[in-house]
Formats: structure tokens, sequence, C-alpha cells
């Protein structure tokens, strides 16, 4: 196939991805950009632009333009400005921060673990080969219990609800075959549903310390991937906050690993892969700026 | 936003599209890239890939492996190889000729109007400012006038079928609203089917050379557009092979022009327009040859 060649420095555009959850990073470290809604559904439409989940946009955290992201510059030399691909700001995500510190690495703005600055607090990041691990600060069980119908119009009682700090119902399943059967094209019917609304999470346990599980995301629907959901789904397992296992999660897009630091956080784990460099045409810009 | 470049040489992956039908397209001048289905599929993914429709490899004629293709060469300089997402090999595409020579000529390939080799003969291409034009050959009638079911149950007669030469099937519908509640998510019913199956065309009259139309394609599903599909529509919609005015389409991807040949021929226009250049990361490699 056509060659591939090795990142070496910043600037444009790169595509990358965690578990297939994808993103277009978009270096301007100075902080200077003007990055509008408009411009973020246009590089992120997967038939007239690039294509992608959300922007990262990497920006020196000391020269970021809000106040409580400047705030992190001691501790966190980089800021995620991260935008879904309806051009809405968000404050984290679990598969994004791992593709953007892959990103900080390969470019050599970093040089080893880090901590990245985001809407959310500052986040640790480490490296280990292949993987990359985020601190995804603490989760809280909530009281409600709620229920959820399934396509079949079964109904079954949630096992936990989990704030991550975004909330999650998450559901139990007796075997892969229920999972695969599942219809998530539509919203799920949660009663009573969460205030704020929620992520479900469905899953199977297929090991001690091993999940399968299928998303559907607040706001967007079923997705190869969820950083958030992954950690809510292993806090309903195990039914604890923490845990001395270190639990394996399959996804769609992938496998991921969570476990729990002294603190009592969850980490997140998974690859977190660059796939190519892109370069806009100056043909294609004047109609999305 | 960030700053775009002109396209200025020949080489890597660029990406673009016609009426967001979009396309990965890979200069291989010697004919030389083993293209594999498996690499076209890792490329094309939307999630761990670029992503696109199909891969556009471009290979001089005299070149190309292939007899049919390579006793083209006199008349046209390039071969379109056009694949599939799913890796399949595929005849023709006319969003994708049209992007195809937008490319030729960006980079410098060819100077003016050409005309390109493909799996289905020799088509010829006309640039007109920001539109390319493409000869799709001769429509033939069938002579069956099958049924469609639409999604409330009510079951119309289509008002023709069409070769171009994949076979359509083209319903009319009263309004603009009839069409925008249509339901595309499964496989239209069409009673009796083609045998080889069919694309199916839902159309509106909204001006006296002016249709909208939405779109299904056998063995994909709803697309935002279709070239043999919109040619096959206004055939249908003169009742004619050919006719005199110049016809406008407009799809859910954006507006196409349809007119005729002397020759009886029916020509496509409409926009054609390079996203961006892309260069894969050496990292990304390995995993998807």
């Amino acid at each position: 196939m056509v060659a591939g060649h090795s990142l070496g420095s910043v600037g444009g555009l790169v595509k990358g991805h965690g578990t297939e959850n994808d993103f277009l990073i978009l270096a301007d470290l100075d902080g200077r950009m003007a990055l509008s809604s408009s411009a973020v559904r246009a590089l992120c439409d997967r038939h007239s632009g690039v294509g992608a989940d959300g922007v990262l946009r990497v920006v020196r955290t000391e020269l970021a333009n809000e106040p409580d992201v400047a705030a992190q510059a001691d501790e966190a030399p980089f800021f995620m400005d991260y935008r879904n691909a309806d051009g809405s700001i968000a404050e984290m995500c679990g598969n994004g921060v791992r593709v953007f510190a892959r990103y900080l690495r390969q470019t050599g703005l970093i040089d080893g673990d880090t901590k990245v600055a985001t809407r959310g607090g500052t986040r640790s990041v480490r490296f280990d080969g292949e993987s990359v691990s985020v601190d995804m600060g603490p989760a809280v069980f909530r009281p409600e219990r709620p229920t959820v119908v399934l396509a079949d119009g079964q109904s079954v009682t949630a096992i936990a609800a989990v704030d991550m700090p975004n909330p999650h119902v998450v559901v139990e399943l007796p075997d892969d075959e229920s999972l695969a059967a599942l219809d998530l094209s539509s919203v799920p019917s949660v009663s009573p549903a969460l205030p704020e609304g929620q992520n479900v999470e469905y899953i199977v346990r297929v090991g001690p310390h091993a999940l399968a599980m299928r998303v559907h995301e607040r706001g967007v629907g079923e997705t190869r991937s969820c950083g958030t959901g992954i950690c809510a789904a292993v806090v309903a397992a195990a039914g604890a906050v923490r845990d001395s296992a270190t639990w394996t999660v399959d996804v769609p897009g992938g496998r991921c690993e969570v476990s729990f630091s002294e603190a009592g956080t969850v980490i997140l784990s998974g690859p977190a892969v660059l796939v190519a460099e892109v370069e806009l045409c100056a043909e294609w810009l004047p109609t999305h700026r």
C-alpha cells in the first residue's frame, strides 16, 4: 500500500482514534485560532468534510482564553479544547484525552507521562506501550435503580446508576447472544429517567473481571466506545467505587482496561492510534470557514 | 481556521467528494501497487481509518493490468480503478469519475477536458468552472413497471424502470412533504423485483425540468447522491431517453444537472470538490496492510 511516515512535527490536522472513537487533532499552540462551531461541523462531516466524532484543539495551557483552564497551567502544559462533531463545547472525553496525549508525545511536545488541562479539570495521563491510561476521577453511585425496556418488551432493573461524573445507567444481560440481539437504533426507554438523561450501558460478564458491553450515548445514539461508560460499567459490575482487580471491557471498537488508583479514582487504559496527517485543500476552505 | 494549500503534486492520498459521495484518490501512476480488499476496507472505515465511500486508484491506462482497460489507452490517458468501501471491484461511478477528473486536472496530470478509462468503458469528461460533466452513456427503458410499497403501507406504481446500465426503479411522489417523510432505513419492497435487484429513486417534480430526489441504493441503503440514479430519474420524468432541456436534480448531497448529447447519451454535471491531502501515519499502517 502507500508508504506511511512518522509524525515528526506539529501543525495542521491529524486524525486519530481510541477504540474507534475518532478525532481531528488541531495544533494551535498559541491559542490564536477562532475555531467556529460551523468550522467544526464542516471538518467533522463524514461525507463533505474530513470526518470525526469531534475536534481536539491543542493549546498551551497558559495561553488558553478561559480562566478556569489557564489556572491549570502549573500542572498541565497543554489544554485539550474538545468540541463535539455538532460544534458544541464539551468538558472531557476519556477516549479523546488518550488520543490527545498520544499526539503530544508523538510530535515531541511532551516526552513522557503528563497532565492534560480540560474544562472538566486536570487529568493525569500515563503511557505503557500501545496503551494510554487516563485518570477519570472518582465514580459516585446514585440512589436510583431505574428499569430499562429491551427491544423485546422485557423490562430489566439496572444493576446501578453511576455518575462519572456524567450520568450512566448500567443493565446486565445474561449472555453474548442477548447483547448481540439488542436493537439500539432508538433511544432506550428508562423509567424513571435520570433528571439529566443518561447513557445506557448493556453488559455481559464474560469472566471474573471481564465484561462485554454495548452503549447508547445520550444525544448521540449507539457508539463503538464510550470512555466514561466503560468506567461506569466496571464500577456497577464490581458493586463498588473501587476494586483491587484490573478489569477488561470489550466494546465494538476494541478493548479497554479499568483499574483504580490508591486515591479511589478510576483509571481507563486502552489503545490510542494516530491514523493520518490531513492537509486541507485551498479549494475546500472558503465555503467552510 | 487552519491554512489550506493548493494541491500541486501527485502522490499519496487525497479525499474528495461529488454531491457528498466521497472518495479517497490514490495515485499509482505506474500501476505497481497491490491494493488488497482489506487495505481498501481499512482506509474506508469511517472510525478506525480515513473514511470514504470508495477508493479511486489513478493508473496510466497503458500500464493497467487488465486487457479491456489497457485497450482504452489511445483515447483515455488515465484509468480509474474504482473499489467500493467493502473492498469489492466496481465498473463505474458517476460521482466518482467527476472527482477523479478534478484530481487529474488539479494535479496537472491533464490540462483540460479528457477521457477516463473505466471497467465500464471510456467516459468523456468536461470541465465548466465548479462543475464537472461526464457522459454516462445511453439510458434504456425496461418493460417492467413494478409497484413499490411506501412506509405508510401505500403502494405506488413506478413511472419507469431504467437501465443506466445498472437497474433503477423510479417512483413519483406528490410533494416535498411526502419525500421528506419517507423512511428509507430498510430495503424498499418492490413487486415484482427486477431480476438483478434495483436502486429505487423517489422523485418530486419541483419545476418544469427540476426534480427533488432521494435514493435507496442496492446493497448500500439510502445515500446522499447516486450518479446513475440521478440520470435514470430524469429519463423517467422526461418519459424519453433524450430530451432537449437541461434538468436539475436536488439530492440530499447537493445539486446535479442532466442533459443529453446529440448521440443520445446522458450527461451528468455537478460539483467535484477536493477536500484534503492525507498522509497515513507509519504507526497505523502495519495492522492495516
